[in-house]
């Protein structure tokens, strides 16, 4: 299901020239062009963004990993080592309404790209940057990842069960969490310079942005006084029993239910018990408050286990469900992949590659006036140059055949 | 550190009508709010938003949780069960820009309030909405939490380690995961409707969400033809080591570095071996390559970790950092609430609240033109009533009065 607009026109007409590579950067400036911006993605002639090799498919195609991050963007070839391809580079920035980059610390700026020298030929330019660590930080000039960002920013700290190690999140928090708050961000500054013509510096680092997803454990230790713990499946707050993932058939690795029955509306637990056939505790002081039932907790939880066991996750989650209680199946990646449900709904949508053939991946969820916004495919290397040369820079076809020439594009 | 400006104005002028509670709703007002909008929280007279309770505090005031997600806005209390509540509420909508609600599934419509009666009355409208479960999914009607998406949206399943059960992540991506993408689509938009007035319906569910924050399991599991799974500490797609925590003094819960060498810059190897003093592996075919690495993973990480044990995280992160390879410390919670480096850099800030007293919390933690917005208070509940029915509404101050004596307000 894909809609005509569907919030793919929302940024008709903003230029993005996106010098970003792997995750952090290009999830960002992926969502813009979802939005319908112009996003020119600034890739060297060997290779292009490291991305397009990562996670190697027996093909040599282009990576899944880039397939995913780099949807309905354009691809142009700059050498950045020759002066002919960062005076390009130039040309376009004027042109742009915003620039952004995630390079390693000092690397833009070294190569005579950075905010001063664009904000001089661009007075209007929104320049955004990412990097691991804040500048002023101890640690501004270190290179980071993902999972250095997740590390450092106290993500794995609360992640994991009590007595052991910390977890590493699967989900890339430090990566596209991180883009996601520049994109919001950059269209805030972009809705200021429409009418306005005002640009801005924006500046975000990984490490920073990974306390705005953990704010709860900020919550939890301001209560409590104790830095906030790791807590397996259930919450860092504790002391709101039922809550957790109870085993279900066949018990495979992720044949679990998720139960939360929440302090605020005792009506949660009364249903529960009623659908696990023990309507005899309704009422039972010993159970009936959340603070009761903290004491008793594992007693109460091998009690819904016995219940759940009975089922497959599917089916526990319809019962509980339906009976009024929050449960949720816990999913796996080729559950999701398979299950028609999102792909009928527009969520899981199909990247017709004409190069690395179709893939089935998510798109953006947020439907707009019905439908997400339809996917189109990531751009081959270079796809893109003749067009975008021409349109933004009006160089002639004999102009963009000589810098391919001189090795410059 | 405080900017002038600083962001704070990029939405000055835009109203933002706020009908939501906890944390997937207002984690997304609340950047609307911090980027400059006037955010109106529309909250029952009796207690308000349910969030300004969670995690009780001992003197009884707003919820630490409350003041995290509720910065900068205004509050005013209506009464939705009297229809002169319901006609004020309309009144406001046809003077907004957005209007946001997170209720559960069919509550907005049953109150009168629905996109269709709204853009009745205001065509312009940008209408939002956020659920656990999408419009068309067998699961429409259910509630969900932030644990519930987690679980059913994938999270759960690839975090853990690999021969035990799912864990949640203590970052709330359910909740503020889903806020953040619903503030990018409102804020397209925005971006659309300044200049055309179109209007918009965004919707987006919860569970959806989820799977653009696990775009990298797809494509590990796109690679290997096999359900993405668990890897504790590392990284779901294996074959890098040495990649994960190790241990530090004093051995207590989080005292860990991060380590990461990349296969894509085999420096990254060379320089941690010189560190700890095994430059004669360098070149070394049994350990030189990615490959090679992964078949004596365990052989490997010992040897690192026998050198990591000598310091404590810090030192370790300093070390290794300095070094030229990616490190990080597993900072707590505690660590990150007293370190002077992110309240001196603005990432922490003090919230002032009259009545809540001050209490130190992450803000947006990007910088706009050098900082990050200044942090507001979160509002008392109906603190704004007088202001905002008299300026959006222009109701006189014996209006005003009137309808809170008649509990309509």
């Amino acid at each position: 299901m894909q809609a005509d607009g569907g919030g793919g026109n929302c940024l008709e007409g903003v230029r993005i020239l996106d010098l970003t590579q792997f995750e952090a950067g290009p999830s960002c400036t992926e969502v813009l062009a979802w939005l319908g911006a112009e996003v020119v993605k600034v890739e060297n002639p060997h290779g292009g963004d490291p991305g397009r090799g990562s996670f190697g498919r027996p093909d040599g195609g282009d990576a899944w990993y880039f397939l995913l991050f780099n949807a309905g963007k354009k691809s142009i070839t700059v050498n950045l080592k020759e002066p002919r391809g960062l005076a390009l580079v130039k040309d376009m920035a004027r042109e742009a309404d915003v620039i952004m980059e995630n390079f390693a610390p000092g690397a833009i700026e070294r190569l005579g790209l950075g905010y001063d020298e664009i904000r001089a030929i661009n007075p209007g330019i929104i320049y955004a940057q990412v990097k691991g660590f804040g500048e002023g930080s101890p640690f501004e000039n270190n290179l980071a990842f993902d999972m250095i960002a997740q590390a450092c920013g106290g993500v794995m700290s609360i992640t994991g069960e009590a007595d052991q190690p910390p977890v590493k999140p699967g989900a890339t928090i430090g990566d596209t969490g991180t883009g996601m708050l520049m994109a919001i961000s950059i269209l805030g500054a972009l809705y200021r310079r429409k009418g306005s013509g005002r640009g801005e510096r924006l500046q975000l680092a990984m490490q920073d942005a990974m306390l705005h997803y953990i704010r709860v454990a900020f919550a939890a230790q301001a209560a409590t006084g104790e830095t906030a713990p790791r807590a397996g499946a259930k919450l860092l707050s504790g002391l709101n029993p039922p809550c957790g993932i109870f085993p279900c058939k066949p018990g495979g690795p992720n044949d679990y239910v998720y139960i939360y029955t929440s302090r605020a509306n005792q009506a949660h637990w009364h249903r529960l018990l009623t659908l696990i056939g023990r309507e005899d505790l309704i009422g039972n002081p010993d159970y009936d408050t959340g603070l009761a039932r903290a004491e008793r907790e594992e007693e109460i939880d091998a009690m819904i286990a016995e219940w759940t066991r009975r089922y497959d996750k599917h089916e526990a989650m319809r019962l509980i469900g339906e009976a009024g209680v929050p449960a949720g199946a816990v999913l796996d990646t080729g559950e999701i992949q398979h299950d028609p449900d999102f792909e009928r709904r527009g969520i899981m949508q199909n990247m017709q590659h004409p190069a690395n053939g179709p893939f089935k991946m998510p798109g953006w969820p947020v439907r707009h006036d019905g439908a997400p916004p339809p996917l189109t495919p990531s751009p081959a290397l270079g796809e893109h140059n003749a067009e975008v040369l021409g349109n933004w820079l009006r160089l002639s076809q004999a102009e963009i055949d000589e810098l391919r020439e001189s090795g410059v594009t």
